[in-house]
C-alpha cells in the first residue's frame, strides 16, 4: 500500500492535526485563538490578536493582476482576518520571496502593501526579503481586542440569525472570468472585487464594540465552508434560504456565460471577504440601524448546514469549500 | 538599456528602499523596529517584538536535512532575531505552503515545529497551511521586551568593546560540508550547528536585563555582515583582531578541505546564530562573568570595519555577507 499523502486528508484536517499535537506539548490556555481566524496572546485586559497569511503568485493571484494589486491583497486577506475577531489593526509585517523582478515591478508591490496598510490605518512595522522563483507574499498582521468584545466562531446558539455584510459572489465571478479569458465589459463590479478586495474592518469593528454579535468569520474559502466553521466551533448547525442570498444580477450573468450555477460562486467559492455572523434576534435588528446587514438564515439545533430552496424545499448541503491541499 | 532590476540592489538596498517608501506613509514612532531584528509596537511600560522569516526548502535547508530539522530550524532563526532585542518569546505563528508530501513526512516538519517552540517556551498559536511546488516555512515570533531593556542595532560608542556569544564559522563549514558531499566524520559539532542551530536566547535574555550591552544582533548573514549593520545604526566604525576571532580547530579542517579561507566562513557566512553585541568595557567585564564572552575587538569614530590581522597590519573589510537577491 501506498504511504498515506497529505492530500488525502486537505487542509482542514491537516490543521486539526496540528493542533491535537500541540495539545501534548501546551497548555489550553496559551492556545486560545488555535483554528480560529486570528491567534490569540492574553495581555491582561486585552488579547493581541495575529494572523498570518502566505500567497503565492501562481495561486493565490489572478491573472491580470497588477503587482500594486498583489501588495494591496497581501495586506487585506490578513486585516479581513484580524477584522473578523473585532481587533483594531496595529501593525503589519512582510515577509516575501521574490523572483529578479524589475524595479519598477518591486516599486508597485511595495506601494500596493503600503497603500493597503495606510487605508487600513496599519504601518508596515518589519519584514524580511529572500530570493524565490515566483512571488510569495507571506503577510502578518497584529491587532488588539478587549476581552469582552472579541468575536470568536464559537459562540453561535440556536435561534440566533445568521447573516453576512454584503453580496456573495461577486469575488468569484470576477476571478473566474478573467481565469477564463472571456470580455469582462459589464462586469466591473465583480472584477474589482476580484483584483482589489476590501477587508470589511469597519463593519467588524462596529460589530465587536456593540457586544451584540454571537459568533463572526470572514468569507475566505466561500459561505458554506465558513457556516461549517461557526457550526463546529459552536456545536449548532445552519440553515440559510436561497432567496434570501445576496446574489448580485452581476453574478447570476457571469454563471451564465461560465456556464456554471450562480450558487457555486456564491456559495462555494470564496474570496468575497464579507463577513458572516450569527446574533439573537433583537440584536441583529439592533445592528442592522448601524450598518449593512443581510440575513440570510437561522442556527438550529441539529449539526447541518441545511439549504431552503426557491421552492421552499429543506435539503442538507455537504461542507465543502475552497480549500488548499485536495487532489 | 534594459530597465533595473533588482538583482542590482540587493536585499539590504531593498529593504532601506522600502523603509524610505514607509515614511511618506507612516510617522516615525510608528515605524520603531524598521531595519532591525523585530519589528516593536509600544504597548506602555513594553514593547511587543515581533519578527518574521520566511525559509524556502531549495535555499534555506541543507541537504540531508531531515524534515524534523527543517521544523526546528523554521522555529529558531526567528526566535533568533527576537532574542536579539532582548524580548521573551511569547508564541509562534507558522504559515506554509507544502508539496503533497507523505503524512509522515508532514507529522516530523510539524514535530520539528513544536518540539523547538516547546524548547524555546513559546508555544504554537496559529498558522495557514496552502499548497506549493516546494516546502515554503513562514514564521513568525512574538515576544515582549520592557522598555529599559530593549537592545537596538543602534546603541554603539566609540570605545565599547565588540563581543560574540561563541564560535564563528561551525555552522557554515556544517554546511559547506555537506553541500560538497565530504564525509563528514569527525566534524559533528559544525554538521549539528548546521542542521539544528539553537537560538542564544538564555544568554540574549541575561544581557537585555543586565542593562549593559549598547547594541546586539543576531549572526544570520555572517559576522562582518552584522558589524556592518550596528555601524550604520550606530553612526561609528568597528576593529576587530584576528588572533581573538573564536575559530574552532573543525573550521579551519574544514576549510582546508574544502579548499576556502577559514575566515570566508567565520566571518561572511552566517547561520551561526550566536549574538554579536557591544559594551562598556567594565559592563563587558560584568558580562563575561554571567556568560560566554568572546571580545573579539573595540568600537571606533571612523565609519569603517577594520581587520588586525595576525602580523599587527590592518586593513578595511569590505562589508558583504550572505545576501540574498544577490546576482
Amino acid at each position: 500500500m501506498p504511504p498515506d499523502r497529505i492530500s488525502s486528508l486537505g487542509e482542514k484536517k491537516l490543521i486539526s492535526r496540528i493542533i491535537s499535537r500541540s495539545a501534548s506539548f501546551f497548555k489550553p490556555s496559551e492556545l486560545l485563538g488555535l483554528g480560529d481566524d486570528a491567534a490569540l496572546l492574553d495581555m491582561g485586559e486585552e488579547y493581541l490578536a495575529l494572523t498570518s497569511d502566505l500567497l503565492i503568485e501562481s495561486r493565490h493571484f489572478p491573472p491580470t493582476m497588477s503587482y500594486q494589486d498583489m501588495g494591496w491583497k497581501t495586506v487585506t486577506v490578513n486585516m479581513s482576518d484580524l477584522a473578523a475577531m473585532g481587533a483594531a489593526l496595529e501593525g503589519f509585517i512582510l515577509s516575501m520571496a521574490l523572483p529578479d523582478l524589475e524595479l519598477e515591478s518591486f516599486d508597485s508591490l511595495i506601494s500596493g502593501v503600503l497603500e493597503a496598510c495606510s487605508y487600513y490605518g496599519a504601518p508596515l512595522i518589519g519584514g524580511d526579503t529572500n530570493e524565490g522563483d515566483e512571488i510569495i507574499m507571506g503577510g502578518t498582521a497584529i491587532g488588539r481586542v478587549r476581552k469582552e468584545f472579541v468575536m470568536m466562531k464559537s459562540g453561535a446558539r440556536p435561534g440566533d440569525l445568521i447573516a453576512v455584510t454584503g453580496p456573495l459572489g461577486l469575488g468569484a465571478a470576477g476571478t473566474e472570468l478573467l481565469l477564463s479569458g472571456t470580455d469582462t465589459a459589464g462586469f466591473e463590479a465583480a472584477v474589482e472585487k476580484s483584483l482589489k478586495p476590501i477587508a470589511r474592518v469597519e463593519e467588524a469593528s462596529r460589530m465587536a464594540k456593540s457586544g451584540l454579535v454571537s459568533s463572526a468569520t470572514d468569507i475566505t474559502d466561500g459561505l458554506i465552508s465558513e457556516l461549517g466553521e461557526l457550526r463546529d466551533a459552536s456545536g449548532v448547525g445552519m440553515r440559510i434560504h436561497e432567496v434570501k442570498l445576496p446574489v448580485p444580477p452581476q453574478v447570476s450573468e457571469a454563471a451564465s456565460l461560465l456556464g456554471v450555477d450562480p450558487l457555486e460562486l456564491a456559495l462555494y467559492y470564496g474570496e468575497d471577504f464579507e463577513l458572516v455572523f450569527t446574533a439573537p434576534p433583537d440584536a441583529m435588528d439592533e445592528l442592522s440601524r448601524i450598518m449593512e446587514v443581510h440575513i440570510i438564515g437561522e442556527v438550529i439545533e441539529s449539526p447541518s448546514i441545511e439549504m431552503v430552496d426557491k421552492h421552499g424545499d429543506t435539503y442538507k448541503l455537504h461542507v465543502r469549500g475552497y480549500e488548499h491541499l485536495r487532489p
